[in-house]
């Protein structure tokens, strides 16, 4: 299979492919929509899990686990959900199958119909409200703080490696609460700590905000978000945080006594980020030659490349290899030293340059007896020649650099990419022929948001938090607006 | 809700249940045979497939993910997995709900019906073999080493929480090897892994055994596995780890070229622990008061509960309590204060025997005069006071000697449940008086397995590894037999 990747400048959405592919992050099954996450995909995604798992924790929540299976009834209990969820997704209607009267083959046994038909979770709040009904009776039992790692199954038409796929990995946050200020604490609390994840461990500047209503997600009162800027100049929102108010409570009839015995319903919040962050990963940094990571997720973060021409050269360089893997290992740096005798250094640069390892050491016999190593980085492609003497110092400080440098890129890209129009002609010639995001004043209807959207195919990605307050005329239907908010074309 | 359980003797099945529940393991769910695990179950899942993956890593495996979906056709590929697995599992025939005609309720769209249905993964096999064909062209590209971290659905009819539930959590190493010998070092690998694990970190003695044909996985050519024993004299298998031979590459065809240039069907393993590790952990261990957990997978290892008369009193013991949770957490013991004001200690006590918490610490205004603290043991019930100098130290030494006596405990039992029969009347005797292992002649022929199962109830829990040969009669059939095996009846 041929390495080369796709330009960016050729066929954006193809450079992308090429990249999850090629750089044995993930590939497509033989499942319609779903995808095989590979080891190396998968270590990083594991990487992301770690660190916001952690978040989680320090933040007060445990996770658990609820089934995959929802009974269909539970989606026809939150009005707003029903509407706007569950509709494309995976029904199971058998349990069991048979063999075929010729016994070649296996056939659904049309006895084994079930009852009630259930649905592979496409989000879990039914069936974790209807669970919380039994857990929760005073106030003594709340805040309940949990989360889920989970597979998720929505069933979209046209999927996209880690972008929208019909199966994804996620975690969902549900959690409980005995007072809307509290519920509303929380979904802004887990806001922030997505904002910190993306902007430093996977380096992408995002805004803060708020859905519009015709974007908030189904059975939310108000849907929170962050929203981050791709190469080509599309948005993606990279998480959402939930304010539910009681609307579950209500539907699943979850009741508490209040601390001055009155019974209510109970505050919920639901929260969630997917693999898709492995697309945002991708997009937001990476270039024409392969992945850019940004070193704090990097499975391998120093790949040591031996050139030699022999087999004594090999085992000196080595000795020599060794000795440095070992000093940076003990810093915490993982390192892989590539011995193999199967392909040329130059092979092997081009391999670990298309799947993002930070930093490339190349030892040579010369570098052993200069005492140094040859040192380059993958996201600005420099290189330099590194004494050994406290080479693990200068390698820990080169990736927390890089690290900084691969986040302050994508900050000037957004930045740069970031305009204002007061016009739809404004609106239309940036988005043809820039992309960003584009501050705009908009007249609050969701009327006019979809008549925005059909003439340009942007959407409104959020009503920033902080909004700068700024009297205006909506540049749709000139009435009276308060404040800018965002569009952007969207993933 | 009352914390009283039943004790072993008045129903064992019933006090297994009462700890499940009542200690916030676990519970049923609105969906048939599915469970929810509580975050207090799952912190101590947690702590298991953390110290597994660490331990699959330590021997060169990677993680990755593989659809939730199999087509229905490729469980026909296997000849023997067909017969054997995939009848009672969860049948995904449709991908759309709409709305009722009075849009009260949704309904399955009939529109949207798969043209071939979707098997719920009972186990991944066939979708990573159809997968690893093309990965694997060369025997440089193998081995290839992949665990997944899933969840995996068979449609059990009697299901029981952690032992067998419809849904289960579970892991699954799949390996392709270019030679037998190697994939049958692998299957014994991961073999030694779960002892170990099974061994050091759930306390749990266990014999490593081979598979009788009868009871071997569906498409492998041997299974090996790890038998425990439970308080009640039953056996559960607690691992399993499969030689696969070639059957799945030649199902799905995947070759390879060797060394010698010549085309050959690749080798496989296959090896699995799920939540029912979970089930093994509470019956090994636990008492009529409830969860015992070995400190090693202790979720809180210790408990600090202050015995108190007044704020004041509160107050001091906090600051006092503050402190040795401080110089714990730095030798790396997870502690928890307890200074609830809404319940006395004495229900404290009891529900952290409930909940199966190794040490409880308590501490009131006379401890704090005497520098001392009140240390009770959860295995043994034992109390001793404890000057507070060096406490860190003498607790992590007691949290030591705890795992290793829960250990010797669970030894004990088995070695004193285990026994020798010699003709069926004695087989019989012993599994209906006392339970247990029971070791035995058998002829080899599955026949007679299934004639002593139909008598007895009791399968062959595997031929030991290593076992000692010695010349005998089987006790059914009288036929000559090299070897005796180990009959029980089984969770």
């Amino acid at each position: 299979m041929s390495k080369e990747i796709t330009s960016r400048k050729e066929n954006y959405s193809e450079w992308y492919n090429d990249i999850a592919v090629k750089a044995d992050l993930a590939e497509t099954s033989a499942v319609r929509g779903c995808m095989v996450i590979k080891p190396y995909g998968f270590a990083i995604w594991e990487k992301i899990q770690q660190q916001l798992d952690k978040m989680f924790k320090d933040t007060g929540h445990v996770n658990a686990y609820f089934p995959l299976f929802i009974p269909k009834s539970f989606f026809s209990k939150e009005a707003a959900h029903i509407e706007g969820f569950a509709k494309e997704c995976a029904v199971v209607t058998h349990y069991r199958l048979k063999n075929s009267p010729d016994k070649k083959e296996l056939i659904v046994d049309e006895n084994a119909k079930l009852e009630e038909e259930y649905i592979v979770r496409p989000t879990s709040e039914t069936i974790i409200w209807n669970t919380y009904r039994n857990w929760i009776q005073s106030y003594r039992d709340l805040p309940i703080l949990i989360n889920q790692w989970a597979n998720v199954v929505r069933w979209e038409m046209r999927t996209r490696l880690f972008l929208r796929t019909a199966e994804f990995l996620w975690q969902e946050g549900h959690t409980a609460h005995a007072s809307k200020e509290e519920a509303i604490e929380e979904t802004k609390k887990m806001l922030e700590v997505y904002a910190e994840f993306a902007e430093k461990w996977l380096a992408i500047p995002v805004i803060k905000g708020v859905k519009t209503e015709n974007e908030r997600f189904a059975g939310a009162v108000d849907t929170y978000c962050i929203e981050a800027l791709m190469q080509d100049g599309k948005a993606l929102q990279t998480g959402t945080s939930h304010f539910l108010g009681q609307n579950f409570a209500k539907a699943f009839d979850v009741k508490f006594t209040t601390k001055e015995g009155i019974q209510d319903f109970v505050w919920a919040t639901s929260w969630g980020v997917s693999t898709r962050l492995m697309g945002a990963l991708i997009m937001a940094h990476s270039d024409d030659d392969g992945l850019i990571l940004p070193p704090k997720l990097a499975p391998i973060q120093v790949v040591i490349v031996p050139i030699y021409k022999n087999e004594e050269q090999l085992n000196a360089i080595s000795e020599y290899a060794m000795k440095i893997k070992k000093s940076l290992e003990a810093k915490g740096v993982s390192v892989k030293f590539d011995n193999r005798d199967t392909h040329k250094p130059g092979w092997k640069f081009a391999e670990y340059e298309l799947k993002g390892v930070p930093i490339r050491i190349a030892v040579g016999p010369r570098d052993m007896e200069n005492n140094t190593v040859e040192v380059a980085r993958r996201d600005t492609k420099e290189k330099a020649v590194y004494q050994v003497t406290d080479l693990e110092l200068k390698i820990e400080h080169l990736l927390d650099q890089m690290q900084h440098n691969i986040y302050k890129k994508a900050q000037s890209f957004k930045d740069s990419s970031t305009y204002h129009a007061d016009t739809m002609d404004e609106l239309a010639d940036i988005l043809d022929n820039k992309g960003g995001f584009v501050y705009a004043h908009w007249d609050g209807t969701t009327e006019t948001e979809l008549k925005i959207k059909e003439q340009t195919k942007a959407t409104i990605r959020c009503i920033p938090l902080n909004n700068h307050k700024e009297d205006g005329k909506c540049i749709l239907t000139g009435k009276p607006s308060s404040q800018r908010v965002i569009f952007a074309r969207a993933y």
